[in-house]
C-alpha cells in the first residue's frame, strides 16, 4: 500500500529546501511505499528536487506559486487561501487524493483551512494542536498548544478524549494518565472553567485522571497528558523553548569564555551533547491536529530539515495507525 | 533610622528554622539598623534564636502559636487568620508597628490579609505578585504571577504602571520598556482583553510600550517588563522554574552515570556551578504585593535560608526606596 502525503513547501521560515532536505533525509532510513505531492512553486522547488533524488523519484510537483499573505488578518489570509500551496495541500485530502497534509505555515491558518476542508467530527468545534515534552520519565504530552484559545469544560473533556487516543499510538500506553494545568493542586485553584472540568474529569469512565498539575510538572513525567487551553498551552511550550535556549546560550558563553571554559567544554561535549539532544525542540516536532476527519500535521515554522524529518516519520505513523479513526471510535463511545 | 520587619516565621514549607536562619545570614554582611518582630510558635523559635546571634540582638518574639490552615478553603483560613502568625504579622505594619511583612506561607491568605488589613490604594482592587527572572541580558521583571487569575485591560494598565516603579527601584532604570505576554507578536493575537489592553499601553503616555511578546521571550531580556494576567504569569513562573530543574537533574544524571561523566563533571564544575546559580530561582526570590498602602513580601512556600535571606535584603531594600509611595505618586499621576 502507497501512502500519499501532501506538503505545503512554501510554508515555513526557512523556505521549501528545510521541506525537501527534510523529507529526503527520512527516505534515505524509510522501509514503506510513499509518495509526496509538493505544492509549491516549482521556479524554487525544481531546482531543489535534482538534489534530492530519493524526494524526486516518489513525488510530484504541483505548481502552486502563490503563497499565504501572513500579514494579512487571518480572515483575509483564509478567503484568498485557496489557490496557495497551503490551501491546495489541504484540499487534495479533503478530495481523497492525499491520506494526509504537512505545513510549516502559520498555525491559525493551516487550522482553519484544514477545518473547512478536511471537516471535524460532528462534536468538535475546533480541532486542538497536542506536544510531546521530554521527561524526567518518559514524555509528557500537552494540549492544546495554541489553537483553542478559550475553553469551555466540555472541551476540554473532548481535548482528554482525543489526547488519550492520541498518545496511545505515540506512548504505546492504555489508559494514559491525565492532569489538568492549572496554577495550583488544590481543588479551590483556577477559574469555574477549570474547577468545573476537574469534576467532569473526575467522573468520567474514559478519563484516567490525575487531579491539577502546575507549570513545574510538565517535564516531570509523572503524568503522561496535560490538559489545558491553548492559550496557556502555548504560552507554557514557547516558555520551555525560551529556557532550553537560554540555558545553552549560557552554558556555550561560559564554555567559550574562557582557556579553562573551552577545556571543559571538550572533556564534557559527549554529555553536553546528549544533554542538548533531549533538550531539542526539533525532535517533537510535529503535531496533527486533533480532532479532524483526516491527518493534517503542523510541522514548526522554523522548521530545518531535522525537524521537519521528524514531521514527516510522526505522519507516516499516523496514517499506518488510523488516527482519524481511532478519535472517532473514542468520541463516539462517549456520546 | 530603625527599620523595623514583621517575620512570620510560620509560613513555609522548611519551618522557622530556614526563616531565621536566612536572617542570620543576611546580618552577618548588613549594615543597616534592623529589628524584626518574630511571630510564631515560642517553643520552636526560643531554641533556634540560641543559635542565631545576630537576630537574637535585634529582634523581639511574639508568641503565635497559630498557623494558617493549608488545607481549609481560602475563605476559612482568612476568617480564622487574625490570630495566626501571619495575620499577626500583617496587621503589625497595618497598625505602623512594623514597616513591612515578610511570609512564606500561602500566597493566595497573605494576599488577602495584606488587602484586609494593610489595605490597597484607592485605585487597585487587588495587589498584584512582580518577579524577577534571569535573562540573556539583564533581568526580566514579569506581573502578575498569580494574585489575579482574571484581568480587564484596566487592570493591565495598573500592573504596567506599578511595574514601571518596581522595576526604576530593582533596576536602577527610568522608564523601562513594558510588553505584553501573548501567543504572538501580531496585533490580532490573543483575546479581547489583550487586543484592547494594548491600544491602551500603545496610547499611555507613562507606559514605554513595545508590544507583544510571547513565552520565549521571557528569559532573552530584550524588554524590561512583561506584563500579563496572574494565570498565566503563574504558567509561566513554574514552567520556567520546572525547566531549570529539568537541565539540572538531567545534567547531574549523565554526569554522574559515567567515569567519563564523572570526570566532565570535576572539569566544568566552575562553570556548571556560575549556570546553575543563574538558574537558582533562589537568587531571585522575594517579591512585594504591588498596589498595598505598605510592603508585604511573599518569599516563595520552599524557601530555605539563601533563598530568605535574599527576600530580606529586598525588604530592606523596598522600605529605603520607599515603594509604596512611588507607587503611589505613580498611580496618581494617571488619573
Amino acid at each position: 500500500m502507497v501512502f500519499k502525503i501532501a506538503i505545503d513547501a512554501a510554508g515555513g521560515d526557512l523556505g521549501p529546501s528545510a521541506v525537501l532536505f527534510g523529507i529526503e533525509d527520512f527516505l534515505k532510513s524509510n522501509k514503506d511505499q510513499l509518495h509526496f505531492t509538493l505544492f509549491g512553486d516549482e521556479n524554487e522547488i525544481l531546482p531543489l528536487l535534482s538534489q534530492t533524488p530519493y524526494l524526486q523519484k516518489c513525488s510530484t510537483l504541483h505548481h502552486s506559486p502563490n503563497k499565504i499573505d501572513r500579514d494579512s488578518t487571518l480572515l483575509n489570509a483564509i478567503r484568498k487561501s485557496a489557490k496557495t500551496s497551503m490551501g491546495l495541500a489541504v484540499s487534495s485530502v479533503a478530495k481523497k487524493e492525499n491520506q494526509a497534509v504537512i505545513s510549516c505555515g502559520e498555525t491559525g491558518i493551516f487550522m482553519a483551512l484544514s477545518k473547512m476542508h478536511i471537516k471535524t467530527f460532528s462534536d468538535i468545534d475546533r480541532p486542538a494542536l497536542p506536544g510531546f515534552f521530554p521527561a524526567l520519565k518518559g514524555k509528557t504530552l500537552m494540549m492544546d498548544l495554541g489553537a483553542n484559545i478559550e475553553c469551555t469544560p466540555n472541551r476540554l473533556v473532548q481535548f482528554a478524549l482525543m489526547a488519550s487516543s492520541y498518545a496511545s499510538i505515540l506512548l504505546k500506553k492504555e489508559n494514559p494518565t491525565i492532569a489538568l494545568l492549572n496554577i495550583g493542586t488544590e481543588d479551590a485553584k483556577g477559574d469555574d472553567v477549570l474547577r468545573e472540568a476537574a469534576i467532569m474529569f473526575e467522573n468520567h469512565p474514559d478519563i484516567n485522571y490525575k487531579g491539577f498539575v502546575e507549570g513545574s510538572d510538565i517535564l516531570k513525567g509523572r503524568i503522561d497528558i496535560i490538559i489545558t487551553d491553548g492559550f496557556t498551552g502555548n504560552i507554557a511550550l514557547k516558555t520551555i523553548e525560551g529556557a532550553a535556549e537560554f540555558v545553552y546560550k549560557i552554558l556555550s558563553n561560559f564554555f567559550a569564555s574562557s582557556i579553562r571554559g573551552k577545556l571543559s567544554y571538550f572533556v564534557a561535549r559527549p554529555i553536553l551533547k546528549k544533554v542538548f539532544k533531549i533538550l531539542d525542540q526539533r525532535t517533537y516536532n510535529g503535531a496533527p491536529f486533533l480532532g479532524l476527519k483526516g491527518i493534517a500535521v503542523k510541522s514548526h515554522g522554523n522548521s530545518d530539515a531535522k525537524a521537519f524529518a521528524h514531521a514527516v516519520e510522526l505522519t507516516v505513523n499516523l496514517i499506518k495507525e488510523k488516527l482519524p479513526e481511532r478519535i472517532q471510535a473514542k468520541l463516539g463511545e462517549n456520546k
